[in-house]
Formats: structure tokens, sequence, C-alpha cells
């Protein structure tokens, strides 16, 4: 099959060549930042319209919900290019939200819409072994599936249009409250005198138990914060999540909190980190530094 | 060895019988509320005073702080009947702070101190299967040691005397937190029109995944509420931890946050019931009912 493949970065790279490594023929947009690797594996066309006018399957692997308008919407984007009968998969992690109106755009192009984000990770991309969170019509999905198993692992068709990125958001909700609660736990230990390491072993078998405790705790024991992944891509998460949640009518008043406490690492220089490093803005909490600012 | 046991409730009688069963003899203060199980396997004296004379260990297993504090200190308690070189083990879920201050107290005795709170529950106690987490010096530890075999699988000597309660602490954040986490995701996927137990089928095996999400996620999704933990003793130790937390001077926002919720849970009638209905604090945000005190 013919897979046009927009947004060839970090996680884009390795999906790619798995769906080439399956068979596939692939087709994606020119980009100074194309690897030698893929111009080896890709047909490289001018634009994303171009891409569209070739593939019956066109994937999107981007950052963020205005690269999604911009590559299907833009100047140039797919949607121009699109023929009726071909199938968007957007695995980028947006907006739920928009992400409804994206697919609305696609359908009255005569074409089906799937939103499939992921988790997983570089690694997880790799291995073909993402988690994969799937929003679309049953038939939708069922034509996306062979792709999906060439990338991924835990493929879970959730719902309809959007309820992959509902899911990918509530996902991000969780693992970043449960940093923030074993960030709280290990902060408190520590400040009354306990050994963190022996408090998480004392626990990590009961119902504290979590892979944020599992791994992310080892990060904080032991003050490693290389990513992983980083501080400033978690904070987008929550910024969706919360932008979402006010759309909804709906107060998430933990995440807010969390969110806040992403703003004071990404405020120290710490963005780049990963986000486990979110522990030292609780052991911030009651720091005085004011005084910088008085002449 | 002759075993003072006092606190003789839901999780104490299980405990008591398991060390009885054990080869150990019990002694037990008059209450009305023993039961002819445990009347038939212990001496019942009239005090905590006269527990303490008889015995060689005496166990504590009581509700809260200013409980360990009438048992040890009060009329008839057992500091008074203590025999220099017995050992006082506190298993009851206390104040780490004011633990300390016991120790030191009956150190002057001549005794041994040490805190062992536990998790698990009630079917964790009924199955010798207690998490035990225990402060103290070294020789207290391994002098406790089979006993703590006796009534649990996962013992772990946290550190000095206090460290037991720090870490039950610890863990209560943990969950507290992680349920919290779980309530946030699970109702933003569900007014954002997803499925939660597709949701949580999709997002179970990734960094999302925690011993929560698996049990009370299907709770919550199963609005089945009868407890498992209360909400009223998982907030009494959230109390225990921002009493402690404000001791020490270090702030625990989402502890906060979450003492709220649970606070918010009780105001409606909720904290007989288990600890995962804090999602309904969570559902019910937003809602107007202040018109109810308008004449």
């Amino acid at each position: 099959m013919k897979i046009g493949f927009i947004g060839l970065g970090i996680m884009g790279r390795p999906m790619a060549l798995h769906l080439k490594n399956g068979g596939h023929e692939l087709v994606v947009p020119e980009r100074a930042s194309l690897t030698g690797e893929i111009r080896a594996a890709a047909k490289v066309v001018p634009n994303a319209k171009a891409v569209a006018a070739e593939s019956e399957v066109v994937i999107l692997m981007v950052p963020d919900t205005p690269d999604v308008a911009a590559v299907l919407f833009g100047p140039g984007g797919a949607a121009q290019g699109l023929r009726p009968g071909s199938l968007v998969i957007d695995m980028s992690s947006i907006s739920p939200i928009e992400t409804k109106e994206f697919a609305a755009k696609i359908s009255e192009k005569g074409c089906d819409y799937v939103d499939a984000p992921v988790s997983g990770g570089e690694v997880g991309a790799k291995n073909a072994a993402l988690t994969i969170m799937v929003g679309g019509t049953e038939a939708a999905f069922n034509r996306a599936k062979p792709l999906f198993d060439l990338m991924g692992k835990n493929i879970t068709h959730v719902g309809e249009v959007g309820a992959g990125q509902v899911c990918k958001v509530a996902n991000q909700i969780i693992v970043a409250l449960n940093i923030q609660a074993v960030s709280e736990a290990l902060v408190f230990a520590s400040r009354a005198g306990a050994d963190p390491a022996k408090v998480r072993q004392a626990i990590s078998g009961g119902f504290a138990s979590s892979r944020i405790l599992e791994l992310h705790a080892e990060r904080m024991i032991n003050g490693t914060f290389n990513p992983g992944f980083k501080i400033n891509l978690h904070q987008k998460d929550l910024n969706l999540a919360l932008s979402s949640a006010k759309a909804l009518g709906l107060a998430l008043p933990n995440t807010a909190v969390v969110q806040q406490m992403f703003s004071a690492c990404v405020a120290h220089g710490h963005g780049e980190l990963d986000h486990s490093a979110m522990i030292m803005a609780i052991e911030g909490l009651g720091n005085h530094d004011i005084r910088k600012n008085k002449k």
C-alpha cells in the first residue's frame, strides 16, 4: 500500500521504517531535516498536498494541534491533494476537540479520519511496541489496524473520532499526577528523616504500587533526570487537558496544580529534563528569592 | 512468649490470633467488645497496666495518636506496668512526630520501642499477608521480626524510630493522590464522550498503570463503593500527613487538595464509602446548591 507519512522526527522515523519493512511504499514531503535513511526508504515529494495525491493512507506524526491544522489545511496542505476514499490517520497527540473539527472537514472530502495517538516514547517506537489509542468508525479502525500492528502492541479502539485523543489526555493526566504523588511522598519521607529508597522498597508491593513508583521514583532518588519524557512536552499535554476540560465545563484541580508545578520547573530552566524532575518543584516550595529583583 | 495485645478490632483480632497460633501466649485488657474467640485464646486482665506487667512484648493496634497516648500513658496505662527490658510495638497508624516522643518516654523505662504500621487491610490481616513498615533500632527490629513474620509478608526495616510511621504516611499520600489521578482522568474521559472502561483498558499496560488503576478504577466505573478502605480513615491519614508536613515546614499542595476532596465526600455523607468514591467529588465540582440556605 502507498502510505504518506508526514512528521519524520524522533518518533515518526522508526514508525515509518516499520511500515516500509512491512512491505509498504512510503511517500514523504521534502524537508531539510530528512535523514539519509528516510530518503533511501521513501519517495520524496514537494509538500503535504503532493503526499496526499499519491497515497491511499496519510499518517501524521507532528508535535501539536496547530501543526496538524497546518499540514492538513494550510497552503500546500494534504486536504488539497486527498483523493476521495483515502484514510487520514493522525498519530500526533493533539486537542480532542479540534480533532473532531479536523475529522469533519476531512469527511467532506469523502475521506475517513482516525485519531491514533501513542504512548511508549522513542523506545516503544523503535521496538514497534507502542500503545495506540484509536478513535474513529469501526470500518476506519479495521482499515488502519494492519498498519498499527506494524508499529505497536497494545492497540485499542476506544470509540468514535476524538476518543483516541481523549484517552491519550487521560493517560497523561494520570502519569503527571502519579509523578506528583510520588514526589510529595518522597519529599515528605526525606524531610521527616527516613531514607526514600527504603520507603519506596517498603511500599512497592501494596496499593501505592505504580509504574511511576517503579521507574520514576528511582530517577528521583538517584537524581538522574536525563529524559525520558521532557517536562516541556508533558506541560503541553496538561495544557491540552485543561483547555479541553474548560471547553467541556469541567474542573480538574490536581491537574491544574501539577501544570503549575511543571511551570515552576520550566521557569527554573528544567523544561528539557525528564518529567520526574518535577520533584524539584515540591522540594523548592518555600524558598525565598524575590529579593533578587530588589534594587 | 507472653505477648500483650491491646486493640482487638477488625485488624487486631486476626493479627493476635496468628500470634496465638504461632505458639505464643496472649494477654489482653478487659473490654465489653472482646469476642468469644479472643476470650478463649487469651488471658484477660483488667487494664493496659496489667497487660504490660505480665508481658515481654506489648503490641498496640488502636485507631489514632490520642488512643496510643491514652493506652501507654493514661490512667492504668501500659507505661505504669512495663518491666525493664520489655518491647513495645505500636502497629497503629499514627503521627510520626509524636511517635518519637512516645518512644523516648518508653525508653526512659528501660524498654525498647518499635513503630510498625501496616497496610493490606482486613484481608491482609486475616491472611497474615500484611505489609509492615518498621522504625526502630536494628536490635529492636530483630527482636520483633519473628512476630511480624506471623502476621505479615512484606516486612521492611525502614529506619530509626518513627520511620515506620513516616513510611505509612508516604504510602497513604501516594494511594490518595493516585485515586485523585484516576478520578480526574476518568471524569475527563467520560465528559469528553469516551467510554471510561475502554480508556482504562487502553492505558493499563503503560506508564499510567498502577494498583489503583487496576482495582479502584473498576469500582469507579461500576459505581460499587462498598469499602474496602473508608474515606473517613483515609482522611484521618491525610490529616496526619498535613499536620506532620506543617511541623516539618513542608508544603504538600496536592495532598492538601485531595484532603479537601475527601472533606467534600464526608460533607455529602459519603465518609463510610470506599476511598475510590472520591471520584464523586470531581464529578460534583460546579454543582450549585447554596440556594438551599436562602430563606
